[in-house]
């Protein structure tokens, strides 16, 4: 069975489902469509399939031409699970997040799990991409598959493979950025190999679906936790009237043993913040503590809060409190050039304000108008920059450090800048470091 | 005054003082000699001295002949410090350690700076390169040398530029690891460059000497916490039964925002185990904690009783107390293919062993003889090793893994192996990770 899966790979006969069309199922379905596979794509979103279908892309940094290309490829969007049937490999990239007590929700993955079982069928390879604790493939979804009678690495496939996607990332993409892959039995591992290894350069074999797992939530894990640690150096350097910015920087001229990592108003993004709470909850069932990722999140959470002290102080030195003070935040998406708005610690910080009293604005060239969102809500667009219309604002919070602002321009007009990214000298008389 | 100490470097006339002959100094005197410099070198050591001009070394990654090159090229090792009026650039290389109660412990900075003070004189340059807090130069050493009258930056030049040792690194040497340098004045930072510039590849400059000690620690800190980090993940993955270096070496296959630390029995070494704590130390002062130190802290400095706890569940599971065990401890340098003892886990392993009426010997290439060391006694000698002895011990605890042991013949012969570095695949019958 594995083998005929593999040879219909091969040539290529084999057709890749995809069930959630974001961030990850995207680039994941452009890739197969580039090797001239045929894919169809699930989503549950009627909007997102509408906009396929009409050749527009949703995601900024896909143009709307490789949708447009893919369409004519042979792309299939669809809200319709019955051609589950018609696909060979259903790979995984829905999200999990968290609910607001900070446990795994896995009812993405679950539902999808339920949208796929009426058309389950023998030959089928499912394969997870969404971050989760180690565990989820072999105790969640396997038994949802034997349930029905089947049996694994013969009748089915089943496999562990993180997405590694990194928007904004300028030198690696989907293709050239390894990929680890697990199997729940050696023939699983053997089909997701060969499913994998079409669309991207090297893929990476782990013993289990559990290490594959582990592996990713390392990865986010050392992130968090290295971020918290200059958070915290921030806030001690801060103390100490030193620049953590030309500190980070003389350490990394060490050619071993150090990596940089940069502080900033707290993590946002749909990892960092999040996928490191996935091992803690895990971890109290086997009775351990993953305390490290408890105290980067309380230091990184805090970041939004030690900011606004920052600035409170700030236009306090001006004679001005924070109360209908008109501040201009910069940057909102949750990292520089990109419109990524998940978890953004600017629109915490925007909260925050709006909660003093301030007056709150905001620029960002990519999210020209604050767009809808579960937990927040702002009736704002973008403000175009003019030295007239910086000289208004009686504080500019630099959160997100676009490529595209005018930094001179910017700091030639502003009362008082706070720059959380490191941007500016901390010499320039209008500049705080926070 | 400043121009006339840069001339003096550049036509070499200078006359270069290095005070501490130990893993920093002698490199660096090394490094002077083979750009044809003046240096006289100072140890309050007779022993060292008395060695020095044998012509013997007493670190094993420096050879002999580098030091008979160096005597017959003008070296002057002295225990004199009346020889300071000679020497132009006073570089001190001396430890900075902890006492009990983790607090630092300046005294052979201090005392060096009394041997140095009767014999001061105007022109000199004081470079301080040892490991300390931010704050050290300014606030101890400075006055010091301003309360005899001198001014500085005119009369004399004080820097701060930390060592970047690393004993064993086969890719960088003290000439091609960039160097960190802070002034107090900006003649003090002029004056420190162009000293050192004439020995190592790239002097970084930093805007203070502040900045500089933050520099320095800021890099071990990163170390501590990053190796306490993965040290908690082993234990995680421990309890649910996941190979801990297999998702490290997944892991480390992501090109970006990622660096691999591995855990280990402990962190050892003048550097990772005592430097994080200068800055809680220091930062105290200021009402700011350092909760990412003290956290890898408690968590590396309880990887020993973690492993011994291991492999006492190993001979417990054959059967055994570790009482009147026979234990054989592999490795007892901190880190492999080095001589050096210092802070090893190795010796606080054996220690616990002990405790517990182990019978403990130990194999190491690298220390022939276990030294005696200020807290710590063993009367043992490094075991040769046959397939005969391996199988003679209880257990064998592989501690530090160097290069040179057999590895194959001792797994083929050892009755267990507790190994606390990730060397032998957990699917060996008679290995347990640890």
């Amino acid at each position: 069975m594995v083998k005929e899966f593999i040879d219909k790979i091969k040539t290529k006969e084999i057709k890749i489902g995809i069930l959630g069309l974001g961030y990850v199922g995207l680039p994941l379905m452009i890739r197969y469509i580039e090797e001239n596979f045929k894919v169809i794509g699930f989503d549950v979103d009627e909007q997102k399939v509408k906009s396929l279908l009409n050749k527009k892309s949703y995601i900024e940094h896909i143009p709307d031409d490789s949708i447009e290309n893919a369409i004519e490829r042979g792309f299939i969007p669809t809200t319709d699970f019955s051609l589950i049937k018609e696909a060979d490999a259903l790979i995984i990239c829905v999200p999990t997040p968290l609910n607001k007590y900070r446990e795994p929700d896995l009812s993405y993955v679950l539902s999808t799990m339920k949208n796929i079982q009426p058309y389950f069928r023998k030959g089928h390879l499912v394969s997870l991409e969404s971050t989760t604790y180690p565990g989820t493939t072999e105790e969640e979804l396997r038994p949802i598959i034997e349930r029905e009678g089947f049996i694994i690495g013969e009748d089915f496939f089943l496999v562990y493979s993180p997405e590694r996607e990194d928007p904004g990332n300028q030198v690696y993409n989907t293709k050239t950025t390894p990929k680890v892959c697990g199997g729940s039995t050696k023939k699983c591992l053997e089909a997701g190999l060969a499913l994998y290894e079409k669309i991207i350069d090297k893929v990476v074999p782990v013993s289990s679906t559990q290490a594959a797992e582990m592996t990713k939530l390392l990865e986010n894990i050392h992130r968090a936790v290295n971020i918290g640690l200059v958070n915290e150096m921030k806030i001690i350097s801060d103390k100490m009237g030193i620049d953590i910015y030309e500190v980070i920087n003389a350490a990394a001229t060490k050619p071993f043993g150090f990596k940089a990592y940069y502080p900033g108003p707290g993590i946002g993004g749909h990892c960092i913040p999040i996928d490191p709470f996935y091992l803690t909850w895990k971890s109290r069932e086997y009775g351990v503590h993953t305390r490290f990722i408890e105290l980067a999140g309380e230091i990184n959470s805090s970041m939004p809060e030690w900011v606004v002290n920052k600035l409170t102080m700030a236009l306090n030195e001006a004679g001005k409190p924070v109360k209908k003070s008109q501040i201009l935040v910069l940057g909102i998406s949750y990292k520089k050039n990109i419109d990524d708005m998940r978890e953004s610690p600017s629109v915490f910080l925007m909260e925050i304000l709006r909660d003093k009293g301030a007056v709150v604005s905001y620029s960002d060239p990519h999210v020209l108008v604050f767009p809808k969102m579960r937990e927040h809500q702002f009736d704002l667009k973008s403000e175009n920059l003019t030295p007239e219309k910086i000289k208004q604002y009686d504080c500019v919070l630099l959160a997100t450090d676009h490529d595209d602002f005018d930094y001179d321009m910017i700091q030639t007009n502003a009362k008082i800048i706070i720059d959380t990214r490191g941007k500016y000298s901390a010499k320039l008389p209008n500049v705080i470091k926070s």
